[in-house]
């Protein structure tokens, strides 16, 4: 179903979809990456897990009827996805304060955000991904403030749902970060993907980390780890 | 008029007022410092140029309607302020791109800034005063969402007024930063300093800089460019 390959990333390739006008294939790929590039290896499996993982996600999302790209999943490693153009910004969202936060602005480990916290970041590889504010954001995309603000709320919507989707097999969504792209008729949808690449989910019991975290820190087996979480999903549902 | 010194920064030390309680006097050093203390220069005369340079703003500030922290002028390198609590804020206005957002965010020197932007910093040495949004704001200090967009229409508010201030002595407001602080009575008026020190000034015909730029890419004397701007300013008025 794939046609030429459109974008190569560091977690998955972006091909045209063969026959479908304005649809892409995303085929995951088993590279772990990490601090900016800094870390990098190769895990056999990564890449179905990932991609399971977030097609489970993406029809929850679209069964709760949030707009998201995702149509369906392909194969072991793809799944079919509406084209956007990506809007260059990372929405992070945060629950409890973990990882870049902690360091750049001086907030303990663990503290709680109640409400919780939205950032954006530039998305630049160049500059490093640096964090931005409202204004930044509308300067440097092609958004008006009552699309980030649309923005900003759908992410804090998806927060709450899949804070109870994970609360539901014990573990508590700690962080997360999305992308949104506008359709061709001018809609803005989630985009991208949702998995332990891209979140912290911590065991509510065992306080253990289900995400990327094992890999950035070595403490853990990034396939066990992943494996885990697709089970836990599955056996919860 | 000084008591005791309850503090030193890098630009000047701040006695409680004798027999004035809920004053301060500031009283203005001749060191000029860069890059978050790496450059370091003492210019004898620096401490008069900006005590009288920020209390000429300060009154047409305050003359307009502003709410200041600013008093008197009490002699060469002294004023008389209301004391405040600082909210751990620096409020940076920019018209147009210069300086740390044209290398943290890849926008091109010169770029025009309409409307112009409005950015937050976190009052924190040890963290590099990082750039900070909305809801960092709210979490890291004790105002509120209404006093944040009070804060924050104030300072456009001041853009506007110093703006055509230095544009009838010829010269561009580039960008500046301010600083806030609680009256004991509860409301946030402006503090600190308005000043070469926290201006980007440039002259309209030539570009020359009139402000700290000078010190910081050693592009020309200090004392004779702050001089020439307090001139200016008292020669316009
Ligand atoms: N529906 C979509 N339409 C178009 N592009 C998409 C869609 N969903 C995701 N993408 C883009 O696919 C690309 C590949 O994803 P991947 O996660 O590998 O990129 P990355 O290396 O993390 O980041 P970067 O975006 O900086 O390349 C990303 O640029 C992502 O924004
Ligand atoms: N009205 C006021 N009441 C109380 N403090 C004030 C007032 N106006 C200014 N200040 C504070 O006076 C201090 C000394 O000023 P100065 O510009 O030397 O500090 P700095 O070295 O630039 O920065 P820092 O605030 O990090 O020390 C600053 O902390 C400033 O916030
Ligand atoms: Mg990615
Ligand atoms: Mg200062």
């Amino acid at each position: 179903m794939k046609a030429g390959l459109l974008y190569e990333g560091k977690a998955k390739r972006v091909y045209q979809a063969e026959g479908k006008p304005g649809h892409l294939v995303l085929d995951y790929k088993n590279d772990a990456t990490a601090f900016n590039g800094g870390k990098r290896e190769v895990f056999t499996g990564k890449g179905r897990l990932n991609n399971e993982i977030s097609a489970y996600v993406f029809n929850v999302l679209n069964k709760q009827g949030i707009q998201t790209h995702f149509v369906e999943r392909l194969s072991e490693t793809e799944q079919l996805v509406h084209q956007t153009e990506i809007i260059p910004l990372e929405v992070v969202v945060r629950n409890v304060a973990a990882g870049s936060i902690t360091r750049r602005l001086g907030i303990e480990a663990d503290t709680p955000f109640n409400p919780p916290l939205v950032e954006l970041f530039y998305k630049d590889d160049d500059l490093g991904d640096p964090l931005i504010n409202d204004e930044h954001a509308l300067f440097l995309s092609n958004i008006n403030q009552d699309e980030l603000l649309k923005i900003k709320t759908k992410a804090l919507d998806i927060n709450r749902q899949l804070s109870k989707v994970f609360e539901a097999i014990n573990l508590k969504l700690v962080d997360f970060k999305l992308e949104f792209g506008r359709l061709s008729g001018g809609s803005i949808v989630l985009s991208d993907e949702i998995s332990p690449d891209t979140c912290r989910l911590w065991d509510i019991t065992t306080n253990e980390n289900l995400d990327k975290d094992v890999f950035r820190h070595g403490t853990g087996d990034l396939l066990e780890v992943y494996q885990k979480l697709l089970h836990r999903l599955e056996a919860g549902s």
